[in-house]
């Protein structure tokens, strides 16, 4: 398993590389998914049960962290493709970082990459990757406020995965107050509360990833 | 209950403006707390906590985020002074923004103000906001893995509180390990596993607090 350091791209414009990477994934045929949260929300968690619920689909997954590699070690275990990338001490991933991470990568037969980015609700928000979908976690533990605290990744992203939803006895968060807060910022996100733990839920995730990778294919999407 | 908006400071050097708030909290006898962690660990529940168990105590709360007023509008429902500030989307609190945000606020008589830093593991821990102690927070559902991804916030912080240990049965956190990676980094942090739920564990960190705030007083710490 590869661990690669990456910096700061220099290039002048960030979205200007996320469109070249877009466009480039797109003829590859491969769908590139930015998966961001807080620490501890379940990504990696996610990403495993995923793995193993999807055997027909070529998965590949880049691990972006600050510091170890304990997640692409985990995802390499479960016989994903996997690389970690170390961001050098920043918050976030840009086009360029993610683009030359994906250079030590063997994408060929693969249909879809995970990004991993780094656990942060703030930052990543606000840097393209490059990635044809935007996904986030939030998980129960959480609180049922953070859209009100965190508007920006809850606008920005395609879906939103509500995780760890077999605790939702345990703690005081309501769903229906969730899915309104988020679906005030975001009226056309695709939201999927489940929980990897249990299986719950975790069909209708794989179901709407299936469909992305088809429509991707086909050219429907940009 | 007032909402603040604040922008990134100017000035040549947050070391300095750190420094200098420092000076004047120190002559004031007024203890400064930055407490960090990941959105949603718990700090406002900790808070809350917190303030109904010392009641001998003078209590004041800065809520920073990016967005929403609802953190001081809980703290202020439970009885403390306490202001909101807004950071204009930036990741993490500096010196200066601390400094304004507090100019706000009537301090006369005021033992202890925690200022409750964006909700990130990363950012925050690189720069000094002037407080007299760092703390972070960091909940059981997060995993006990954190210290080795985001190890700067552990290295820096003087006290760990490890929150929402009632739920510990249910998640795979390993208390143990968790303080060993911790204390790798950093050995003389205090480390606090606690429940602001079921109050576990909260009488020492009150001692810790009182302990801390008398050493302020007397002028015993930096």
């Amino acid at each position: 398993m590869k661990v690669i350091e990456l910096h700061e791209s220099v290039t002048a414009s960030n979205d200007h590389d996320a469109d070249a990477l877009r466009m480039q994934m797109k003829m590859d045929g491969t769908l590139l998914i930015n998966l961001m949260s807080s620490p501890g929300s379940g990504k990696t968690t996610l990403l495993k049960a995923t793995v193993s619920l999807m055997p027909d689909v070529h998965i590949a997954v880049m691990e972006a962290d600050i510091a170890s590699d304990v997640d692409a070690v985990t995802m390499e275990k479960n016989g994903a493709q996997s690389i970690q990338v170390h961001t050098d001490g920043m918050c976030h991933m840009d086009a360029g970082m993610t683009a030359e991470g994906l250079k030590h990568m063997d994408l060929r037969n693969t249909d879809l990459v995970f990004l991993e980015n780094v656990g942060n609700l703030i930052c990543p928000a606000e840097f393209d990757t490059g990635a044809g979908k935007n996904v986030m976690i939030l998980s129960v533990p959480e609180g049922d406020d953070k859209p009100l605290k965190y508007p920006l990744m809850f606008s920005k992203a395609d879906a939103l995965v509500i995780s760890k939803i077999d605790t939702k006895s345990y703690f005081d968060f309501s769903l229906e107050k969730c899915v309104e807060r988020v679906k005030r910022l975001n009226p056309e996100i695709e939201i999927f509360p489940l929980s990897a733990k249990t299986g719950e839920g975790m069909s209708a995730w794989c179901q709407w990833l299936h469909a992305q990778i088809i429509a991707w294919q086909k050219g429907e999407q940009r």
